[in-house]
């Protein structure tokens, strides 16, 4: 039953997702795909394309409903009490506890790890902080998936086999390094220099 | 000549070059786009496809030659001082500088704006910090391109036409606002829960 939906059409459903909550706000009970297409700088077939897997069909004159759109995607994309660890806890890091912890979605940040003792002994932010050491043992005993890693590139072969031991199955990957893992590990790459190389490219007269 | 590669080329260029950066120490002169494909969790067909493009082919035996691919990949999305400017210095703010003026890229962030003057008036980074007040001249003045924006997003409304005015075409866009833009400005979302989103959909049993 899982793992049905493609890569991309999961990525935009949660975007449309987001959009749609804030655009329940307005009291317009429909939207065409058109309209979710310019707001998200996509095409509309490839919304109409994911809405149909979905088993979604739009109203030729008064578009999709909005409230029909958010309760399937809902169904389809789900993640009840999604919990996550984040390992390194520097400017990034801390700004993503920020950022996640204070959002509506349903995946949220439980725990932050460091190597550096005086950042764990602040407990700056709405999460608890441990040691590096405590790494393995929380994602077993809480039975964690998921893991943004934040620490410096260097460090990254480090963390690496301590979290695909411990069980985690998908990765957040903000540092530089590309990471070697088993088929079975999702890992995300968020890589800002590739956006601005390419944003560059394209504003270049 | 320009804007003449499609935009998922440009990102995967982006991706192989910093790959092959790191490589190249290896003094494996030649590569496979199988392994390629593997570093980067892409498709040999797509990494063929992108170097085609490019009008390189590889030796069915030895695979592509790691210096032609550097100097063919430079050549097309070179950025030669491909300066930008960074909104709202939060933490999220201060680490992308920090990050990005230390990488290799051509793209640098030459100075940080924020409506706080207790922000500004800290030089706590390798850039200068100015009122957002000055934001529109510093653009103009220097012919900036590109802007990051990394403000809370209720004030994302304020900052847009101001960037647009002055003569922005390239936003990474931090914000969990959609941003609406003419045709003609290239906008990418940095959107961290989407990324969570799919991963947790991927993990889930």
């Amino acid at each position: 039953m899982k793992n049905e939906l493609p890569r991309n059409t999961v990525v935009r459903l949660s975007q449309y997702r987001r959009l749609l909550e804030k655009y329940k706000y307005l009291d317009e009970p429909y939207i065409f795909s058109h309209d979710l297409a310019r707001m998200l700088d996509l095409k509309p077939v490839n919304i109409r394309h994911d809405l149909m897997l979905l088993g979604i069909s739009g109203d030729r004159r008064k578009g999709y409903s909005v409230n029909a759109l958010l309760e399937k995607i809902g169904e389809s994309i789900s993640c009840p009490g999604h919990g996550i660890v984040l390992v390194g806890m520097g400017r990034l890091g801390l700004s993503l506890i920020d950022y996640i912890n204070n959002s509506e979605s349903c995946v949220k940040i439980l725990a932050a790890f460091d190597v550096d003792p005086a950042k764990v002994q602040t407990p700056c932010e709405a999460v608890p902080a441990y040691s590096i050491f405590e790494l393995r043992d929380y994602i077993t005993k809480y039975n964690i998936k998921t893991a943004i890693l934040t620490v410096p590139s260097e460090e990254t072969n480090d963390i690496l086999p301590i979290l695909l031991d411990a069980g985690i199955k998908g990765i957040l990957n903000y540092t530089s390094e590309q990471l070697i893992v088993p088929d079975d590990i999702t890992v995300r790459n968020v890589d800002v220099i590739s956006f601005l190389e390419e944003i560059a490219y394209f504003v270049k007269e």
